[in-house]
């Protein structure tokens, strides 16, 4: 059994489904266009007469303006005036713009050779989109587009995959909410901010179960009620290193977890837990907020998507040229940089970002190089949580 | 006065504010670290004594876990042992990692030269982000990052533009509603979904204002009331064709709107019309979805985040090479096509979007030229609805 299972699926209305993750195939359950129509304001001829000739002059017996079918028949040199998206009636062969037209008297003549040309001004039933056709895989992210897409095929519902309920608690006896005052010592479990704003990018149906204490009781509590409200997943942030205040993966095995792996080789990763409690899935993060971004980006959400059936993979993995060298004190193991991604003149470059700076991406320095040449070419980690303003 | 005015700005508090637009600079109300913090897990010594020289030996006065500060003054020849993130005691000079210690009987010792490098260990209060310090500048979209960031430094709340309320109309006597049946000649109003994704892409609150017919009498309704409700924005799609149900710019026109702009020399955008109705900015858009959807990225979207105070221009804009040849047959106007971007060993490129597929970016082909080489830098840009899935 695979440790991350896909989550089952439900069927939605179209107006609750955007930003989830389709779990079929839809299928178009009507052709596009539903019914022949005019893609022209004008006339519409039933040109050969019985005799196969083509007549001049035209008795108009109706008119047809969009969501109006007309339950005329065409005759031979009959027309009815229609609007665009007009349903063309039975025996109508061909429309005719009203620019190239003249009308006098109930009767209609044409002014050029349009009989001639090609097109018909007429979007036949099923020539965008056949009925049953494959609109959407299974895996794809529901933007207004699709959404629009699926409604004019008559989808009024679709089936997505869950949103997994995740719940994140901050650990650390120095940590407050933010709303409280802060007394010497103690910090703002800023944390809380991130994990909520990087799980909502990825879809993830975020929980805030507060701030906790490095207190293995108020640890074995929290585990206790995950397993019980059968969370699909936890995320802690704090309480991972080897102090003995750092209690996190005691607790959570003394809570009867399994730990699958309690370490990465990656700088951040160094303190990371991931592990199983009952059904729930256990993400054990350390407690600097660069660090808990990163590990988001790269892990916990690869798990949250991959979970909600994410067709590709994520981070979406790039190679981008380096706009600065950089020199690498450490080169033990592989390590990620917040990076700052640009596109210019079909180039896709990244330079790290600095002080106090947001990045979009992040920068792979892979173990075993120092010495980072300017335009090398390097792998970026695509950031999630990209807002209109990249 | 410009025509499209910044939107007021509101306070908010942090847990509001994800994806909302900084309306000010925002500094530091806390610096960063807010006290003298330990960056180990280890003791804190006083390492000179009295008469200037160092000790070998420290007597162990306290335990500092981190949030719990003491009141401990450390005086020569005294240590105590402290956490990661504890709040360095009144007398404490630096760190020494537990792992260069050794303790026993209530005194500690250290093992190694550890009181001879450089580094203390020790975060001085401020360290990071001084008090004051700007953290943000105005016009920055908040990503969760940023209200972490926001939140360690002791801001609260925050001050933001307020998000533009926009009703939208689909026109139509063919259209109907998602969930009704569909009779002959009838359309699904599938743009209100493309819509509703679209707008709360941009920040802006989305009102569903329903389906209305062609028909003069329930547009003057449909203006009569957005300009009582005071929205800010009103977009109505369909009905701006040159034919005699074609009734949008005349019912504007007749509710008192005032043109500014009644088409544009682009397509999609001959039919588009830009004006002003009492203080709401009215937007008519045309009625086929691919149109709704590039005016929306290229035009209207631009006017919401600009109202909304983000910094920079929207769409963004990036030069990328083609991936295969374009001919163009009509090239006397700009024309603006659905693509696909992509990032590929540190080049950008794009190809045009095929049949359903939704593009991630919209390929500009500017009037005059009828012939683009495969490898050619052309422009394009970036659409506002990207997901996790691009």
């Amino acid at each position: 059994m695979a440790i991350i299972d896909r989550s089952p699926s439900e069927i939605v209305a179209l107006g609750e489904a955007l930003q989830r993750i389709t779990a079929t195939d839809v299928l178009a359950l009507t052709p596009q266009p539903s019914f022949d129509e005019s893609t022209r304001d004008g006339y519409v001829f039933r040109v050969i007469d019985g005799s196969g000739e083509r007549v001049s002059k035209y008795r108009i017996v109706d008119e047809i303006p969009a969501g109006k079918p007309s339950r005329t028949i065409l005759e031979p040199g009959t027309a009815c005036r229609i609007m665009t998206g007009g349903c063309v009636p039975e025996g109508g062969e061909r429309v005719v713009p009203y620019e190239n037209c003249a009308e006098g008297d109930g009767v209609v003549s044409i002014t050029d050779n349009s009989l001639q040309v090609g097109a018909t001004f007429i979007r036949k039933t099923g020539s965008e989109i056949a009925q049953g056709e494959r609109l959407l895989g299974c895996g794809v992210q529901l933007e207004g587009a699709h959404l629009g897409l699926l409604a004019s095929c008559g989808v009024h519902d679709v089936s997505v995959f869950v949103r997994p309920s995740v719940g994140y608690v901050c650990t650390g006896s120095e940590l407050t909410a933010a709303t409280e005052v802060l007394e010497l010592g103690q910090k703002v479990s800023s944390n809380s901010f991130l994990l909520e704003g990087l799980l909502a990018s990825v879809g993830a149906r975020p929980a805030n179960l507060g701030v906790i204490k490095d207190s293995e009781h108020e640890l074995l509590a929290l585990f206790a009620k995950v397993v019980a409200d059968e969370l699909d997943v936890l995320i802690t942030t704090g309480g991972m290193g080897p102090g003995k205040y750092d209690l996190v993966e005691t607790a959570f095995v003394e809570a009867g977890g399994k730990i699958v792996f309690n370490a990465i080789s990656m700088r951040p990763g160094k303190s990371f837990l991931f592990g199983t409690l009952g059904r729930t899935l256990f993400f054990g993060l350390p407690g600097p907020p660069h660090a808990v971004r990163t590990l988001l980006n790269t892990l916990v959400g690869q798990a949250l998507l991959a979970m909600q059936g994410l067709k590709g993979s994520w981070p979406k993995r790039v190679q981008v040229h380096l706009q600065h060298e950089i020199r690498v004190k450490r080169n033990d193991v592989l390590r990620l940089k917040d990076g700052v991604l640009t596109m210019d003149e079909g180039r896709c470059s990244v330079r790290l970002a600095g002080g106090l700076e947001v990045g979009n991406c992040f920068v792979l320095l892979p173990p075993g190089q120092s010495h980072y040449r300017e335009a090398e070419l390097v792998e970026v980690h695509l950031a999630i949580d990209l807002g209109a303003g990249w």
